[in-house]
């Protein structure tokens, strides 16, 4: 009672999966952590599990307590469940806490909450990083990505443990960041989440090539995605890709993915990068078509019923020399998906004036998250260089691309007519045709729409607004006018 | 000043152009109608181009004139832009109303709004009514699609009107109806032009290929469109395409469609409907697809860039008997939209406890509004009859789709090969495949969830959720533990 314990670098409140092992991560980098949850029993186990590194981790067993345990200005990581939680123990800690304290929220938050708790914190002297950490529990406890939003002097505070705990990019650079401000972090982690879909829902498409046009056996399969993640489509994705494939059930000796149920989770960070996307007036087919395909997975009863309606697909009617195909499909289609995901970025950041660093966004995606990849280096360098509207047209990209969408359309083809479904890689295509066709269709669009509403259209020979005379009967009002 | 002159039917306020031709289609009918516009000079010049019905016409110069020229309890329509124009005018208005008066919203408001100003208004003795008016300015004044939603009282106020003005099917009905509490009619209106984008979109895609693929010249395309209309796909836009695609620039005599600037603009329902589909759950990829492709359209410049690192499409290496499939594609494409549209409407009903009536839904689209066919009152059909998940599943669709999909198949192939974009169509033909598929891709999605996140799957042959030994490191933590 008499002495005083030295305080405790950081605090950390929440000791679920990944909170435990981001402690652990901490703890194992030579910084003293304070931990407190809820479930106090869960505090105990966790000392009891963390063996040597117990030694830096000072349990709390109650908020007071891990204030008190934090050496001013204190940091506090939550690792919560994003959405009421968040603002629940916000509000809880937010008296507790004095003048220059930084509470950190390193869940998969809307960044519009964090937007909204940023500026509700404003005059407590108390600020909000808002902190996207990416790579799951393996990366909380080895070295995760950070993309931090918020005030620039509060991540300061953090900022020594968040490089030291980060991934490291083979260059040795650690795979964390602050982006911005406010809710800058959060909407990076939320278009992070959704490129993962989008890659995910391809690598899952090609698998199906594989598995229902090609015939292959899960181990067969596995052997194409080790092979390729030695090349151009090395990343963890595919990595792991082919471990599952591998996985044999030891229940019943049969490929694991055989006997998982084909119905996909989602915790909610796809359809909220869908929705900003639309909102901002990128296009993100990519992540819709995956978002999409989960969505469709989880009606199993839907989809038997519907098989016999229809007849399962012919699958196997193939052409042999697509799967020479498959590669450079997947590598066009995830370059699209990309693309997509980094023009919403820039969208969010001109409208939000968050002056997000997309060179930064690919370099602390390289490592450490469930996205990374070696193509995030070609990313970064792409957006370092000069200034282009869209990943498509960098010059190193447009190579890559030049070379590999006549694939990915052979591909889109054959699976089309052996009725395997591509929604995602042929989304990825559809807004690749569209983007590289100086004259589209849209004249149609106009003149369909000025047939029936008057919007009026562009004529490509003048300047200024024009109505067409579709040989309708006269109008008995000025054609768009808006008064009221 | 000493007469009592008598009191109109109904107010109007708003002569845009909308507007304007509705107060026309009531007059015509029968009905006297007050007036009211906020910029007055436009009252003036509506009276003088009314002819002979401006005796049915009461102009008013204020909102207390247009009030008080009402027959009591009142119902006023304000076609006024939505927005906070809408909350500006209910504000002024309401204080003037008494119990019992009605405001009618027929603009195209956001349905949330709706909610809000149906509950904001409790209380006050003034109901508001969100109503759908589609058909554009034709419509308007012909006989429009109306979707009303709100209090079913206050819409028997103003039911006799909107009966006799509405649109008529060709089985005499009116092409309007109450479906349910507050935002329902806006709701459905939202959808309404969701599906007007998705199958404007699909028409656009097959221009193309007729354009860009066959070389066909617009006239030729309209004799195609015009011959499909007298088929399957008879509808209001397949009936203008036919004529915009036919129309000739009196200026410069070519086709009026190659002198109009290939980039559409949008108002915000295709947007709305695509992330109100994601908010609900239910993939509305066509109409997703048509936004993008709108967005697209409009980014010209880098088009123009774009096309010169990557070359025009191909194009013109389309099989010509590829020219038979495009109807039949078209309407397997237009099938899995609709199907879209309805299931987003359905899960809407749920969510809300709406009660939406999908057969009258698709009843009052036969006739007034943009979306309006003959497949409409097929739809009615399969929605009367047993209960269906899925119109595509409804055995007057199946059958369709089962003649019809190879078609679309086949288009898709030959398009993505051409390098003609087909997103829309593409993004049906990936929903289809993927609804009837009775085993999916996602036990990879699963299985790589599993590994990185310890999220669990279901296994195929016992209860409850599973983990996979996959071979990584002993975890510290238990896997999947939510506590904090």
């Amino acid at each position: 009672m008499a002495a005083m314990a030295k305080k405790a670098d950081i605090g950390l409140f929440g000791l679920g999966v990944m909170g435990s092992n981001l402690a652990l991560n901490i703890a194992e980098n030579g910084f003293s952590i304070a931990v407190y949850n809820r479930e106090l029993g869960r505090i105990d186990d966790f000392l009891r599990d963390s063996g040597p590194l117990a030694g830096r981790i000072l349990p709390a067993r109650s908020l007071e307590e891990l204030v008190a345990a934090i050496e001013p200005p204190r940091a506090i990581i939550l690792m919560i469940p994003a959405g009421k939680p968040v603002d629940m123990q916000i509000a809880a800690l937010t008296p507790l806490l004095a003048q220059g304290d930084v509470i950190v929220d390193g869940g998969n938050s809307d960044f519009r909450d964090t937007v909204r708790r940023v500026e509700s914190l404003k005059g407590t002297g108390v600020t909000l990083i808002g902190m996207g950490v990416s790579g799951g529990e393996e990366g909380a406890r080895r070295g995760p990505s950070m993309m931090a939003g918020g005030d620039l002097q509060a991540f300061a505070r953090i900022e020594p443990v968040v490089m030291k705990i980060a991934a490291k990019a083979r260059d040795g650079e650690p795979c964390a960041a602050w982006l911005g401000p406010d809710g800058a972090g959060h909407f990076v982690k939320t278009i992070h989440n959704g490129i993962e879909y989008a890659d995910m829902q391809m690598i899952a498409e090609i698998y199906g090539v594989l598995r229902d046009g090609a015939g292959l056996e899960p181990a067969q399969i596995a052997g194409h995605f080790a092979r390729w993640n030695e090349g151009p489509l090395e990343s963890y994705l595919v990595e792991i890709t082919a471990k599952v494939l591998k996985a044999v059930d030891a229940d019943t000796g049969k490929p694991m993915v055989d006997i998982i149920q084909d119905r996909a989770g989602q915790k909610g960070t796809g359809v909220w990068s869908a929705i900003e996307a639309q909102r901002l007036g990128r296009p993100a087919s990519g992540i819709e078509a995956a978002v999409g395909a989960r969505v469709l997975s989880s009606l199993k009863a839907e989809r038997i019923e519907a098989a016999k309606l229809f007849g399962e697909p012919r699958g196997a009617g193939l052409a042999p020399e697509i799967l020479d195909d498959l590669e450079r499909a997947l590598f066009a289609g995830k370059v699209v998906a990309y693309a997509q995901g980094f023009s919403v970025m820039q969208a969010a950041s001109d409208a939000f004036g968050w002056n997000l660093p997309l060179p930064t966004i690919a370099k602390i995606w390289r490592a450490g998250c469930i996205i990374r990849s070696r193509f995030l280096g070609d990313i970064a360098d792409a957006f370092a260089g000069d200034p282009v509207p869209n990943l498509l047209v960098a010059p190193a990209f447009a190579t890559l691309m030049r070379e590999a969408h006549p694939a990915l359309r052979r591909v889109v083809a054959a699976a089309s007519l052996a009725e395997l479904p591509v929604p995602a890689l042929s989304a990825a295509l559809g807004y690749f045709d569209t983007y590289r066709q100086s004259r589209g269709t849209a004249d149609l669009i106009q003149g369909q729409r000025d047939f029936f509403g008057a919007h009026g259209f562009e004529r490509i020979d003048r300047e200024g607004p024009h109505h067409g005379k579709w040989g309708i009967d006269e109008q008995p009002v000025t054609p768009g006018s808006t008064t009221y």
